[in-house]
């Protein structure tokens, strides 16, 4: 089978044996925003046609390619939700010479009966299902829109999500923070976890982020050090906040490196266990789904 | 004497009698940056130049005409601080045919340790000072750089200053939100009660703002309203923080009235009392420093 974790802004293929091991994986910058609205059977074609044509003829995708703005809409189905609930609401698509379906989103309502949305991570989390256990267990997938999800018995009971990576993208480029910080400067480890310790520490995120323009000032911050030091700022709230809401440790870690890592320095500045899934969850995710669908 | 509060984007220029009373008020769209570093002299001319021309010589300035990038620098000094301290640290600046100083900065140190800095406020607080009373009072003055100062017996003793103006234009221009919202639309009471309200509710700045996202694709959020509701979440978040900080009830709010009004209903959400003090507080600060210049 072939199995498609398709985002926002970049597409994965894998082409899985029957067993579900991963025989052959593209990565193709070809998200669903570059894609125009009649576009994807020939996207498609291009990441995984020749795949198809050797035979595998089962495709199930998951991600943003079943959004509003995607392929064909999947409906967000409620959590609780698990393998079976997102393999029978998969929705068919229409394609000449394979069969075609998308995995749905989950969605839940979360304190004060605010929503709550996912696209792609249900995939991603239930394919790390087996290195989970069956007990409670929480995940969180660093991005854009970090999602931390409480897992039992094989399905999502609810999860939260956090605006930190496009809250970083917005706050270091259009505020007045822009100005004391050197945007292509490594990864400062020191100023990360000076900027998680006072994450801890009250007062508020808005009033955190005034005070690094105010160390700028007196020179109690390098411009070096600046974007690493509001990355820890802002996973460090974001941490405090899940914790707040309760975790089942270790927490899981699901997603790259690069931000996984940072991840787990908060943890560790918090004191809470936790472990890194495979990073190709969703490909073993799709492929449980597959197994299961009518 | 001439009063001028010289800001980043404005100039409010006053001429006050010998009680202090405001005999002429002038804006200008004239602040800062708006201005090349040897442009002031031709600024000012232009502000009041008919003024010190009919035997008006002693000018006094505050905001960021004192900072780096204004026309001298004066050095913030160290909170507590009160008008004699601020009139004994106004800095000279050499100028034909008239007397100019402006006055420093604040500068204290919060939490942690962590800096925090002031320009134009500290004159706009101890110039409300005489309806304040002698007692400790909290004042906040709404803003880009929110600010919420503790004062007592006609000193600032410490503030904290919070980023939610420029939070706000960052996050409803630069993110996924942008693309929910009106930003043409008038304000929304409604929307901004319903952001308040989630503000005062469990689960972080970061996930509440993610929630307006996942309202939206369940149509939970009127366009008109989004952005209403996301000040009342950035404003309700603020309030939140300092009232942790501990504040000196009523809240004296200081400022422009489309912000205080906000801030107004905000604090009646949190039940905290609160009352208005004179916009013009700033010309009755410089007329009150004048007097102590030495």
């Amino acid at each position: 089978m072939i199995g498609l974790d398709w985002g926002t802004t970049s597409l994965r293929a894998y082409r899985l044996g029957t067993d579900g091991q991963i025989m052959a994986r593209r990565d193709m910058p070809r998200g669903i925003l570059s894609i125009d609205s009649d576009g994807f059977p020939a996207a498609l074609h291009a990441a995984a046609g020749d795949w198809i044509g050797q035979g595998d003829t089962r495709v199930v995708m998951c991600g943003m390619v079943g959004s509003r703005q995607g392929w064909v809409e999947a409906p967000y189905i409620d959590c609780p939700a698990g393998l079976d609930g997102l393999a029978a609401a998969a929705v068919r698509v229409p394609f000449e010479g394979a069969e075609l379906r998308i995995v749905p989103g989950l969605s839940c309502r979360g304190g004060g009966g605010a929503r709550d949305v996912m696209r792609g991570e249900e995939t991603q989390i239930l394919g790390a299902l087996p290195t989970l256990g069956g007990a409670e267990a929480t995940v969180c997938l660093p991005g854009s829109h970090s999602k931390w999800a409480q897992v039992s018995d094989g399905r999502v009971l609810h999860f939260a999500t956090h605006l930190t990576g496009e809250a970083f993208s917005a706050l270091s480029g259009h505020t007045i923070l822009a100005r004391m910080m050197n945007p292509s400067a490594p990864f400062h480890a020191g100023g990360f976890a000076r900027g998680v310790a006072r994450a801890k520490q009250p007062g508020g995120l808005l009033h955190h982020l005034f005070g690094l323009r105010a160390a700028s000032l007196f020179d109690e911050i390098e411009e070096d050090e600046a974007a690493s030091f509001l990355s820890g700022l802002l996973i460090g709230h974001e941490v405090a906040s899940a914790l707040e809401g309760g975790v089942a440790p270790p927490v899981v870690l699901i997603g790259a490196a690069a931000l996984t890592t940072r991840y787990a320095a908060a943890l560790d500045a918090f004191g809470v266990p936790h472990r890194s899934a495979d990073a190709d969850a969703a490909a073993r995710g799709l492929a449980r789904i597959a197994e299961r669908l009518p």
